[in-house]
């Protein structure tokens, strides 16, 4: 069996969003008991991630690690025609992920305790963003 | 056909752990010929990688990067309540996978000849380690 | 229902392939319309990523931070058996992805506008590089 469902998220900019109800909303919804959900980002320039859900520091850190690793308006990059945001958005998706694939017990995405799934919006205005989920299985 | 099992794997602290022999032996189990194998990992501190399984200097090289890279301690991060390796454990999980997709093909993981599976612990001390296998397939 | 191909590519060294069209070449010729297609490199040393596919700029600067991050003959490497690019290219595999799972709708792989599927070959010297593709759906 076979289920997709698309979710439509607008960011407020550069962050960390959490998707997790949304995941486990559409796997509800899919009927499927045992198997896996696909999630996807249809993007270059925002990505996915699977993180500590509890602590807002967290995600203040890894967004302060990121801009110290790949700093807006470095020298180095040409492709900045969209500011200098662009060339690093790019870089943050590729060092990060596009797809994720949680396997579903019991009729649900079987995360552990701490885990949440976040969609990164690495752009520093606000996007329209979409994550394409696909649930298989039985 | 589906076939879902699980790894506990109990780490000493950190380092990379080789769990390659555990996955094909859960596809040899599922008794699926041709399909996929997804490995999950449900915590947000220790995560998963493909890499060259016949030097054991790749897998120092790779925590000498890593140490460097996402140093232990570092001043910038503020979610230090476990201690100094708290939040380097977050960042190195971000930067490698919680979930790897393999293919099956007569029976087993169709690994290349020099990729080995292994769970990576980011935390100094011991874990104990749960891995979810989902074996989908015909 | 289930299908399999290998796209066998020869790469010129380090770089960017885009081999977008072949995999949706695989996606029709399995005559899948709603599933998921995993893509999987068989190799340690050159890797997977989704990316910007319209400014050739994008490539190359990513080619720049990877290099500069992961720097070719970096003293601190001691895995060095085949030349200075040899460990460098294991962390940039590390770094990006071995496997891609993208979503399949209407017969083919429902990318982004600006979404490409790239091979990213590490090592500087041309090598043939093995992929395979497993389409999963009805």
């Amino acid at each position: 069996m076979i289920s997709q469902a698309e979710i439509r998220l607008d960011t407020r900019g550069r962050g960390t969003y959490d998707i997790t109800s949304d995941v486990q909303a559409a796997v509800r919804e899919a009927g499927i008991a045992t198997g896996l959900c696909n999630v996807f980002i249809r993007h270059t320039s925002a990505s996915l991630m699977l993180c500590e859900n509890a602590d807002p520091a967290v995600m203040r850190d890894l967004e302060a690690f990121m801009s110290r690793t790949v700093p807006d308006g470095d020298p180095m990059f040409t492709h900045t025609s969209e500011g200098p945001d662009d060339m690093p958005a790019h870089v943050r998706s590729v060092l990060t992920q596009s797809d994720l694939n949680l396997p579903v017990r019991d009729g649900r995405c079987d995360l552990g305790t701490w885990q949440g799934v976040y969609l990164w919006e690495h752009r520093t205005a606000p996007h329209r963003r979409k994550v394409m989920l696909t649930v298989q299985g039985d």
